[in-house]
């Protein structure tokens, strides 16, 4: 493309302080060095990592300032930096915030997608270089997770980004970069949710939604959707889950509830609420003996405080980051599995904004009033 | 035997009162009823377990008294009540405190060993029917967990006891009944070592021990094994660990050490002080992606207190009760197996004290003075 080798103008989705709204701003988007993809990004979800990032984190420890958020978005590859192999200008392309290299120990490992090699960078919201190619009056603006795709332009790692089908509808597979690959792969891969068994979803959003569906996938018998907002109760029943739950309807403890409605517990529960108080609830919520409890909600705000007790009666507490897909392989199969009507996405999208109503897409998301807006660049 | 179907007059040690001093008594011990079985015990072990009941758990909601402690034990059958099909009297056998049915959805399930059975009435120190066969001054005396060992007679339920193999010496082979099963299958069962991991086991008392032993036998490369107490580490070398490490000889938290000692982190952490503060340096220490943490010791005195993240991150948390073991089948088979040679127990055993001892030989446990003392029946 003729901005090939050049520094580009445009326009991003600035989040200058902690804690404050975010802004949009003229950037210069630098040229990809080795082993860079600069992509032009197409659609980005806004996702509660995002706000977490922007919120909760411990600044400058955790969360370091300017940065471009954005981690769930999809685009088509502009140009290509030296020594990359896999990519050509015209790509359909999703940004990954989890790598793969395919050759350090976890990437060799069946049991992990935490690929090492782009690891602390990634999370300094930093190039494998250690610097960034974005920069706005004179600074240098950090990428979150390597990505950043709240921005026009985005130059990623090319570990860090995955090649679509050409046919792939980027406004709405977007959603595969995280979201929905986050919660399916939750139950399908982390919890490895068995044919009849019993699950419980805490928290409806996206990944929420996502998990519930992973669960119907796996075959479930009975799911239990749970959320205080009961208007995710029909697109969760529409996604598979049997029973919707509202903990405030009840006045006992959500634990007490599903445990009674479950004859003795879940076999597997989902939180994806990054609350500690629902982690809690989710891993008591699971019978004893078996019961296996996955967080996949982020949060830096808490601890998780457990009885002992509770994991000793042989129930089990595991984690699941991206929905343990190895990305780079994952996703492009993820996309087919979508265009083949094997996965829903569609239903998943409720609201398009453009680039300048960012602040009040995470107020809809933050009060409950989206599932996922996309933000369309 | 001649004492077949009359109330026998005997000893035992009698625990009056949470956090007071145990005292031996005369005893009456009623006939087994239906599905009961009278023992008369030979050996009962002193274990950590028995002190947590008597110390730390909240009296009356969690431990209940006057009861008679001891769940380590093996004797000789004396006498059988109706119902009882697989044991005769001159049996030699190991009462269980985790029951196994063989009918409930638990012990038909491949995934656990809890037994429903008799859980309820278990945890309450009685027997199923939700009485006692023990009397002292005219008051019932609870047994923990169904079976109280600590006596010369106890009568316990059919399905909480294993007919072991009538060569197998009791003064040795008792340990399988708790400390020596308990880590050891945590390490195979729950854990599932695998041949060249890395493992860390904290806490060297038998059942920590017994963890070291099961890395080893699965095939583990590296084992460290931890203790604030050096005295226990020419014990744990024997027994496999190839680092033993004090964390008092560290000015880092014993987790640094170890993430660095092992490049990483460890692939298996067992947990075996019953301690939420090393519960949660033993889940630190496991490597980002897949590493295991295994909870065996028991404590209600204080909650465990961890970071999202870190289980977000690939870690897992699981707990072991009597190292998973389905009781009834698998106790005999250990047996045979320490007969063969394959199980070490002669080694667990420091210090062997009459009846008359018992507070002496719970000060030496918690003192870090024994491994194991027998107490002789």
């Amino acid at each position: 493309m003729a901005t090939a080798g050049k520094v580009i103008k445009c326009k991003a989705v600035v989040a200058w302080e902690h804690g404050k709204p975010m802004s949009i701003e003229e950037v210069e988007v630098a040229s990809p060095k080795e082993h860079e993809v600069r992509v032009k990004m197409v659609a980005c979800g806004v996702c509660h990592s995002d706000w977490t990032y922007m919120n909760e984190m411990v600044p400058s420890r955790l969360s370091q300032f300017p940065v471009v958020l954005g981690h769930e978005g999809a685009g088509v590859v502009e140009s290509v930096g030296p020594g990359v192999t896999k990519f050509s200008p015209g790509d359909k392309v999703i940004p990954l915030f989890v790598s793969q290299c395919g050759k350090c120990e976890c990437c060799l490992s069946p049991k992990t997608n935490l690929c090492k090699q782009n690891w602390a960078s990634g999370h300094q919201a930093l190039l494998p270089d250690g610097t960034c190619r974005i920069t706005c009056k004179g600074q240098q603006i950090r990428q979150f997770a390597s990505i950043g795709c709240f921005s026009e332009y985005a130059v990623v790692p090319d570990i860090n980004l995955a090649k679509i089908h050409p046919d792939a509808p980027l406004d709405l597979v977007f959603l595969l970069g995280c979201g929905i690959s986050t919660g399916y792969g939750a139950a399908i891969n982390c919890a490895k949710v068995e044919p009849g068994s019993t699950c419980a979803v805490f928290g409806l959003g996206a990944v929420g939604l996502a998990a519930v569906m992973g669960c119907k996938a796996a075959g479930a018998k009975k799911i239990f959707a749970i959320d205080i907002n009961p208007d995710k109760f029909e697109k969760a029943r529409q996604l598979g889950a049997t029973d919707c739950v509202n903990p405030k309807d009840h006045s006992k403890p959500i634990q007490e509830v599903l445990i009674e409605m479950s004859n003795g517990g879940v076999d597997f529960a989902l939180e994806s609420v990054g609350s500690t108080v629902v982690m809690r609830s989710a891993l008591e919520s699971c019978r004893i003996g078996w019961g296996t409890c996955v967080i996949i909600g982020w949060t830096e705000a808490q601890e998780l405080s457990l009885r002992p007790n509770d994991v000793l009666m042989g129930r089990t507490l595991k984690g699941a980051y991206f929905g343990g897909w190895k990305s780079v392989e994952s996703v492009p199969m993820l996309v087919e599995e979508y265009m083949k009507g094997k996965l829903k996405v569609d239903e998943f999208v409720t609201h398009r904004l453009p680039m300048k109503d960012i602040n009040k897409a995470f107020d809809m998301l933050i009060t409950g009033k989206s599932i996922r807006t996309v933000i369309t660049i």
